[in-house]
């Protein structure tokens, strides 16, 4: 009945949770939130394609998925222009970026990301024994520059950057990156999160170039594609470092359902850009929102709009309380000076109607 | 453009895939299969109400599933008498066994298993930097007394054991598992991969005590459920044990379809009653068919039954290539003395024909 012995390093771990999922919350308030608006989904769903491709493959589902998900990816390379041999497939782009921290964080390797970044980036290096180096966020975006400096002081194995950034939907287009990519020292690897790029002005987006291995680019079905649920998001890259994830990933772990939809989806372009179409007019209406009530939106390129609620944390915690109570699912970042903002995912009219109900409310309850 | 460093443990990874799918050899082959027996999927698929379910949620898999499957684990929990503490969700069994290395092997630690036991555990204890310390079967068995001498000779970390066996079929009773877990060492995990339980005779098999922080139980809805393309497996164990998963798991990493099947398949007992009475009647097929070509079908409790062919492992070899070049898809143990059999799933009286039709073919090819 003795206990087994953990690893120092899970002795050392909190039990922390990156983030609470709304069922969590509206079990403990005892009733649903009328509005979804905080883990970034895309409320306007998938195609209707992959919402009939997933029906009829849900029979088929006493059978594993192919474990190269060789279809998929081969339909993703052709769409980027790459060979099958540069992606990798995995459980959303949060499976790929403990599988990245595993590839090449020894224990106590310093990992570069922004102060406030993707919290679940975090977690996974803290799980891989790596050494967080946080850099401040300069003008409510990741700051290339200190970014490459920290990377280059701390003899990095990793630099996160998130563009479109989440939480703050800042985006920076290609050239920048290009010089950040031009200045980074040897022996970094550079992880594009694009988990928002679809989003974003296409052509402002750096092109792919998987002849880098320093670079691996991680996209994602869960955002304008609206498959969230399906957990399939994939990394480009180089076929060398691609070829590594086969030695750590869980081949059997991609669900056949979510694979299936995600290729439909990803088939459907004439779709998605009326999802984006209507993520973009969703992103206006919640920046008129903001500004009716006196508040402050950022330009965003994602599939969400951070409001600056104009005060401290504390004063922005308090709306989204507020917004809670009145039954509004929303989120905020959780380190100063991001934290005077509150985050809304974008949303159909009458989800942002009930949002543009309670801000005003909130923002009176507040003080 | 110069590479990342990987870590010294991925340097020294081979390249190896525990199990190529069958998807892959039928583009190598440029054909289907006919009769797909080769990976334990349950043909006769999971309950109606399960492919209702999960047609029915197409259309919501916008939305990220509820990380803490509170659903699905408080339906797990109430069907095992346990608390929802005791429940852990995985992407598949194989999920959390990768998990289970992470919690407890610290470089260089000793994990024993059985020569020739399930591939995939033995790729994540590498992946973990484990040693592997491999027990021979005994009788086609695994031996539990040798693997807990093991266990106690290097100071083990995990000893698995996989009841009812794969890839051998056999079963051990609840006595012999119960003389097994009284004689452990302190310190040591048993992780008890239970993926064939629900093919077994229920009444012999090891009751779940939640007490004991030194066993872990490991479920799945792949095998008799029918529901292998969903990925979702289960760990029961002690709540102290089943907390720290939170330190690690991807908590986004089930997908929402495969999770709202799982719950409907686990909640229509009668469909999963009849199943294993169907899986019953085709180990006795397949049992007649071996017989009828001069072979020796090994006693399974599991939903396959291996096939002793009578001389070594090359002609075991050549007899299932013999049966892939038929079209039937089928597999075999790697390793001596096991690799004198092949391993055929069970499957419908169809898909059963197409294995009695070629299975003499293929042993009059193999000479």
């Amino acid at each position: 009945m003795a206990r087994p012995r953990l690893t120092a390093l899970v002795e050392s771990l909190p039990a922390f949770v990156p983030f609470v999922g709304p069922e969590a919350q509206e079990r403990a308030r005892g009733r649903p939130f009328r509005a979804r608006l905080g883990a970034n989904e895309s409320i306007f769903g998938p195609s209707p394609h992959a919402i009939a491709a997933m029906r009829e493959a849900a029979e088929g589902n006493w059978m594993y998925a192919d474990p190269e998900s060789f279809d998929l990816r081969q339909a993703i390379a052709r769409f980027h222009g790459v060979g099958i041999e540069n992606i990798v497939i995995g459980e959303g782009i949060d499976g790929l970026l403990g599988l990245v921290v595993k590839l090449v964080v020894e224990p106590g390797s310093a990992v570069v990301t922004s102060n406030g970044a993707y919290p679940t980036f975090n977690f996974h290096v803290a799980g891989g024994a790596g050494r967080l180096e946080r850099v401040a966020y300069r003008d409510d975006r990741e700051d290339l520059d200190a970014l490459a400096d920290a990377a280059e002081r701390t003899d990095a194995r990793i630099l996160y950057v998130c563009n479109p950034d989440n939480p703050m939907g800042s985006f920076w287009p290609a050239e920048a990156l290009r010089q950040l990519i031009g200045r980074l020292p040897d022996g970094v690897l550079l992880c594009l999160d694009e988990a928002y790029c679809d989003t974003a002005p296409s052509a402002e987006l750096l092109p792919i170039d998987v002849t880098n291995p320093g670079v691996l680019r991680f996209r994602t079905f869960s955002k304008a594609y609206g498959l969230a649920g399906a957990r399939i998001g994939y990394a480009v890259g180089e076929a060398g470092l691609i070829r590594q994830f086969e030695k750590i990933r869980n081949h059997y772990g991609i669900n056949r359902v979510g694979q299936i939809g995600a290729l439909a989806a990803l088939e459907d372009q004439e779709y998605l850009a009326s999802a984006v179409a209507r993520i973009a007019r969703a992103r206006d209406r919640i920046g008129e929102i903001a500004l009716g009530s006196g508040l402050a939106p950022l330009p965003s390129a994602a599939n969400f709009v951070t409001i600056d609620c104009g005060r401290d944390g504390a004063f922005a915690r308090r709306v989204l309380d507020g917004l809670l109570q009145r039954d509004v699912f929303a989120r905020m970042p959780s380190v100063a000076p991001l934290d005077r903002c509150i985050r809304i995912s974008c949303g159909r009219d009458e989800d942002l109607a009930v949002f543009a109900q309670a801000l005003p409310l909130a923002l009176a309850a507040a003080g």
